[in-house]
């Protein structure tokens, strides 16, 4: 399997999710109540865009940066790829049903919240499966050592119980849980891959 | 005809149809039953997004193979990949009319469940025709064997016989129906392509 | 200008538009009718995907071979290719307005005929115009002969009259218009751009 | 980050959402007024496309230019281009709205039109900060000159100035204010990014 095509058909589907986001914040048009009520109501529909686009963002700068480092590319990998996308192509979804429920409230709320977290969680369980697989099976340009691999577990393990202490708050709080996916998409802002460049002593800071 | 345009347009259409894919599950929003139970009766809809989903990586998977082992795309070979990409591009839509049906049950389900199997054999019996040409033009970078080509039509042929069968059985059980496009999808996450990078000695599990 | 990089937002750009065709096939699910009669008198929609995919397939086709033809892209060249891109977008809109319009008969059918095949030709004039600024501007890695250029001339103009024609022909038979388009692409299907490959000596048929 | 990823995925992004502006041009279908007067009473929405077409058109040709004056893209730019992005994946729902507000006049019109606006400026906001980023860090092939980089902040300054005036005008005339941000669009088709390649001394006008 071509890396390169592997990630071409990755970015095309990281790019038509992150784009049909935006179809969740159509408004309902004149005679639904004035445009500016309509706005600020669905404020739900405007965070969730903006927590989901930040997420796809920043997955797809990971999957970028840990692409790079794989040395060759088997066909266990390109179908943990495949689960990874799986779930990139249901956060539109989850986004708008999160949306269209977070101000009914009640049960329907939480439900929303934990399956838009779920569908988080799955993406970085799938995600640490397509990180895990090449570093056991010796697919990297330069083998992680012990403690680069311990520091990766630690980064993804954050992530990942991030999503599921939100699944357990989205039942005492939608939005309580709407902020820890946000926060979590903030901490990989700033918290980066531990990839090989290092390793080889690139800058960093300079080229990612 | 450049063989990475070609790959890089089938993989744009194969991307954005997965994606769409996803637009299927959207819930009516609340008024319409609690989101639980709109949750649980839609399960049709996330059956056929899981098959759907996985047959469309799969057809990824295989074209990907497939087209690293040809040395030329000649201009016949363009035209029957657009007859692949013709039953790809159906593959939302019947998946999402087939998901609309199948719990209502009777004649509707039945060929619903038909017309979803009848796109998935369409676009096998296309792939079929894009494995088919390059054997018979010479295309390939390393020739098939007579005994490499039979297994080929073999492995091509379960794939079809099992949409075919489907479409029978669609009009006894939509549900059976649907587990055998899922078992064909599974079929082929193991069995690969006879690739030419066998023939060439490349080590079987490493890199395909 | 590089021109991969104008090819791969233009195959981006092909490749969501032929996608999105598909959506016009949507049903309106159980408590419309049996599905068979919705699917039997949805026949306009079904005509409609058939020629606007083959056109959106041929013009990428065309787009292909053109475009390995020029030595050089320039900023008047991306502007025209936006121009043919302007209007292969509004393709899935003409072609939903033409599926919904033509079995209602009457003035509005023919309109809707009219607007198809105007969308039509606005992409091959467009289309006409991104194959002659290269010949003018010499862009061409081999330039086109007189004769060749004739020819290429000739065979843009068969389409582009082909288009004018079922503008006209829309507001008589609106069917009848649709045929014509049918007819337009299968020309294309057979009737090859006179790529410079040709000049250069390339076995023609084995790889254009 | 290779440069040629983050291009693919930018023109990924681009391209759905381009081809995404044509569904607001959806008409109700039968019983909801002839045909031609819906397209008609629909003027906003083709305005709307074609200033937003051409808008997202021009993007493109200007992240073209721009990115292939970066030496290297570090992990800064990467963020910064995904905030352009997020823009520009909001542009189809702006124009949405505007078209669905235009003619209904009063406050929601004017609210329509500003919002529009105001993706726009984000937008080029945006886009200053992925040119002002590389200038600073020393990121390009070729250094820009004081002069050329003043010349620089004046282009990217006029685009910012239309659309924050534009915001403005868009509380007295939604119309003007859309005819500001078409003036905008047409002012970058002509006035080029001040590429490194000048400096360089390619020929104007041959290759940009």
């Amino acid at each position: 399997v071509d890396r390169s095509r592997l990630e071409a058909f990755s970015d095309g589907v990281f790019a038509v999710a992150i784009t049909l986001l935006a179809l969740n914040l159509a408004v309902a048009g004149p005679g639904h109540g004035t445009l500016g009520h309509q706005l600020t109501t669905r404020w739900p529909a405007f965070a969730a865009y903006a927590v989901s686009f930040l997420t796809i963002g920043i997955i797809w700068v990971n999957h970028h940066a840990l692409f790079k480092s794989f040395a060759a590319v088997d066909r266990v990998l390109v179908f943990l790829n495949l689960t990874v996308l799986f779930f990139v192509v249901l956060i539109p979804f989850a986004s708008s049903t999160f949306a269209a429920y977070l101000r009914s409230g009640g049960a329907d709320a939480h439900l929303a919240a934990a399956l838009f977290e779920l569908v988080f969680l799955g993406m970085g369980l799938s995600f640490f499966a397509v990180f895990w697989w090449p570093v056991r099976q010796g697919l990297l340009h330069v083998p992680l050592s012990r403690r680069e691999a311990s520091a990766a577990v630690v980064r993804f393990g954050i992530g990942t119980a991030g999503y599921a202490v939100a699944i357990g708050v989205a039942f005492v709080s939608a939005g309580a849980a709407l902020a820890i996916s946000a926060l979590v998409a903030l901490y990989y802002v700033f918290e980066r891959t531990p990839a090989p460049s290092e390793a080889r002593g690139a800058a960093p800071g300079e080229q990612t």
